[in-house]
């Protein structure tokens, strides 16, 4: 791949006398953009990838339950246990009653549990309505290579299934990191380009990660593993243009669902492609650009993707994470009061304005979407939780007055989990620092157990009562050891 | 838009000196494929369009039953009972009976009947089911400016929804009109980009048709009905890498229960993108280049595109219908047989080899995708029907032997609809020669009412009982004045 000096070329080319100024720094945005896909091999043809597909459906079929490291085993417990927290705490959001109030005439038996409430559904809709309830908050898991939020697609699935068919707690979290394997492998393939393309990648891949967490315990065979992979990928789901309404928790429900019916499907000998992730015409050319499919195949069953989950500690996005962090430290360490304060300065990544610009939320929901408001709340309420992104919050005027003295700078050489926060006082213009190195919750600077318990009963307290919400805590820690994964959604159930 | 000669653009980079030859002609290769997109208004800044989605909601939720012209009423007419033929006529096959296999557990109440078969389901699963038995044999309708089988997605949401809640006949062929209206005018605006990019149209046009004529019959309001095509652009089916698998008719199934799914959830307020079509990042930009809006938003209400719907007398895709019209006709008119022949040239349009290039199909889906087989079949048998494209006729030595004797040359300037077809015999060399202008089905050469009884028959008999057959052409015939459509579902059922 060539590397170009994007400036000196953009002057060259206009040199050229060809194209203007504007029409060669059009034309080399269009060069970058496209450069990966457009060069080749060394020899100036790229050999096409074989048997990708293949390989990842053979190790999710036989990998054993007893080979998973400790590790990897502990981290799919906090992963589920997060996950589960989440679902709860989502269960009574107006996005939830909603899907329910529009598709409970259709639902099948009352198979399944939809957490943190009293319908049940037949499992296809619960794994639906429990994937949007565990991202209704944004406040589920993160692996961070990719943004792809791995429990909502998977976990969603498989609860349901294991109501409807006895599922081991063992057998449950191997096919829980499975489907995270799947996914993420499949999202580090073509990250970034598929998301600045503008996919949603938690639904796109995560269909994936469903299919084959579902499909594992459903004992599909290779060649219906292979099925399952490509009835999953002709049902990509979500557009980040959905960012900000209801559709984008709708996104990691219907993965679920959509991947879940991939495997039902591929159990009956419903045929599809065999090579669906690597056909000159398959899911990764279609979808993004230059995917390295090694990321798919190399290491399987050596490394594990769940090792790099991440857990919130901010019911927002988690590129804002490290602002509001920083925000929080210099509040508590000054005692600030919104009053006292002249001006706040973001220093973040690109991605952050992105992602999260919106300059003047209306909503709760907004607000996820607004570095503005959540730095606001931060300093204001000392924290980033879900009630800092209520409509009450974003409405208020003390908020809204304080949002509207934060600045941006993007700066392309902070990372992604860091952040620089200048406030300026009003006090005689006095300027307090903070560099946030590795944002809390992020893989270096990860949520404790403790941590993790407390953000459990903060989101399942009042939507369960607080002894129900400990027994449901301590069945998530000990999933492993549980004759049936089912007890979780039976513990899990509300009024 | 800036426009450059290719050679002397290439030369100048090279000069430049920042890079080789090969280079400059990737950065090349790769600006042209994004020129359109980058390249901007002759004041350097491409307007972004603006209430796209808007015009084509407002239009869908108003349009009047009692506006729609004679002609109109009379191909959607039509156009449903080419749907109907081919759903029942599909509805005995292993791929129906595979979904039905693995889905019916899961299915809610027996609302909805699934065309020439015994089984009901809830409204949802009974859309799916119908909508993949009406394309397994790849027989249904064709808008052939797109490509899109239009009734697919549209006829399977609604004939389930008015099994459902009363839908008189006329508001049923006014909901067809306007799905089959949403759809190919969102599939105008980005064919062929969105095509040639990898997605099966049917399916990602068809959602958005699917959920226009069921959210008007459901009543949304404009509002709701953005909200319903964000939900419908968040879930496109299908990549083209499945044709030749159970896969593709999944296409027009999902999108028909993906659609009504997302019309459901927007008649309970679940919000969506309102902007869906037009953004930024919405579905035209991240699912095609360069779209053309005016294609959606100009003319609505005055000129409709199920004028331009077709119906194949073959049973495969219609690309290669010219070359098997031409084969029935030069067999009928020379009585040939296959032991005459010494060798078949087919010159055709690009896209006959790039969608149907299988040289040796192993199966009678393989076989819809060979226009080898097709071409020695249709010599030998005279038809294209769906005996044409089983196992046995794939399998069959006289075929297969005749089937080796094919050849092709693709010609740019044959039109889709057109073919040339080149026999050579034994007997000292003679060549026989025919080019089929337009091909029978074509909208210049269309099928004629007693065509489409002939076939509906066809397909029907065999499945239903023939007296059943004669009174389900005549409920489709009479659909304007049913009382209600749900009519013609009750008299499809099968044993």
């Amino acid at each position: 791949m060539f590397q170009l000096d994007r400036r000196s070329f953009v002057r060259a080319l206009t040199l050229t006398g060809l194209v203007s100024s504007a029409e060669a720094s059009s034309l080399v945005t269009s060069a970058e953009a496209n450069s990966k896909s457009v060069t080749a091999s060394p020899q100036g043809d790229a050999l096409p990838a074989k048997g990708v597909t293949r390989s990842l459906a053979r190790y999710v079929v036989s990998a054993r339950t007893e080979d998973l490291p400790e590790s990897v085993r502990k981290e799919a417990t906090r992963t589920m246990l997060n996950w589960v927290g989440c679902a709860v705490g989502g269960s009574r959001h107006e996005t939830v009653d909603n899907a329910i109030g529009a598709l409970a005439p259709f639902s099948g038996p009352a198979q399944a549990s939809v957490l943190g409430r009293g319908e049940r559904m037949d499992v296809l809709h619960a794994a639906l309505m429990n994937g949007i309830s565990s991202h209704v908050f944004d406040f589920d898991d993160t692996h961070l290579k990719t943004v792809i939020h791995p429990a909502g697609p998977v976990a969603s699935a498989i609860l349901a299934l294991s109501e409807y068919r006895p599922v081991s707690g063992r057998d449950f979290l191997n096919a829980l990191v499975l489907g995270i394997e799947t996914e993420c492998r499949i999202g580090n393939a073509v990250y970034p380009t598929h998301y600045d393309m503008g996919w949603h990648i938690t639904g796109t891949a995560g269909v994936f990660g469903a299919a084959a967490a579902t499909g594992r315990l459903l004992g599909l065979s290779e060649q219906q593993m292979l099925w399952a992979f490509g009835l999953a990928a002709t049902q990509p789901v979500g557009l980040k243009v959905m960012f900000g309404t209801m559709t984008k928790p709708f996104h990691p429900g219907r993965a679920a669902q959509s991947g879940f019916t991939a495997a039902l499907l591929a159990s009956h000998d419903y045929t599809s492609s065999e090579e669906v992730l690597e056909a000159s015409n398959g899911w990764a050319n279609v979808l993004s650009r230059d995917p390295d499919y090694s990321e798919i195949t190399e290491g399987l069953g050596e490394t594990y993707e769940v090792l790099l989950n991440a857990y919130k500690p901010f019911a927002c996005g988690i590129v804002i994470h490290p602002a509001i962090d920083g925000c929080i430290q210099l509040r508590n360490e000054h005692e600030l009061t919104a009053d006292q304060i002249e001006g706040i300065e973001l220093q973040v990544h690109p991605l952050v304005l992105q992602l999260t610009g919106k300059k003047t939320p209306q909503t709760g929901l907004e607000g996820k979407f607004s570095v503005y408001h959540a730095a606001a709340a931060a300093i204001i309420d000392g924290a980033g939780g879900v009630q800092q992104f209520s409509d009450e919050s974003v409405r208020n005027p003390v908020t809204v007055s304080l949002r509207d003295r934060v600045t941006t700078v993007v700066d392309p050489d902070i990372h992604e989990d860091q952040a620089r926060i200048t406030i300026t006082l009003k006090d005689g213009g006095r300027r307090l620092e903070k560099f946030i190195e590795h944002a809390i919750g992020s893989v270096e600077n990860p949520m404790t157990d403790a941590d993790l318990e407390a953000k459990f009963i903060g989101l399942a307290d009042g939507v369960l009562p607080s002894g129900q919400v400990r027994q449901l805590l301590d069945l998530c820690w000990n999933i492993e050891t549980l004759p049936s994964a089912s007890l979780i959604a039976e513990g899990a159930i509300g009024a």
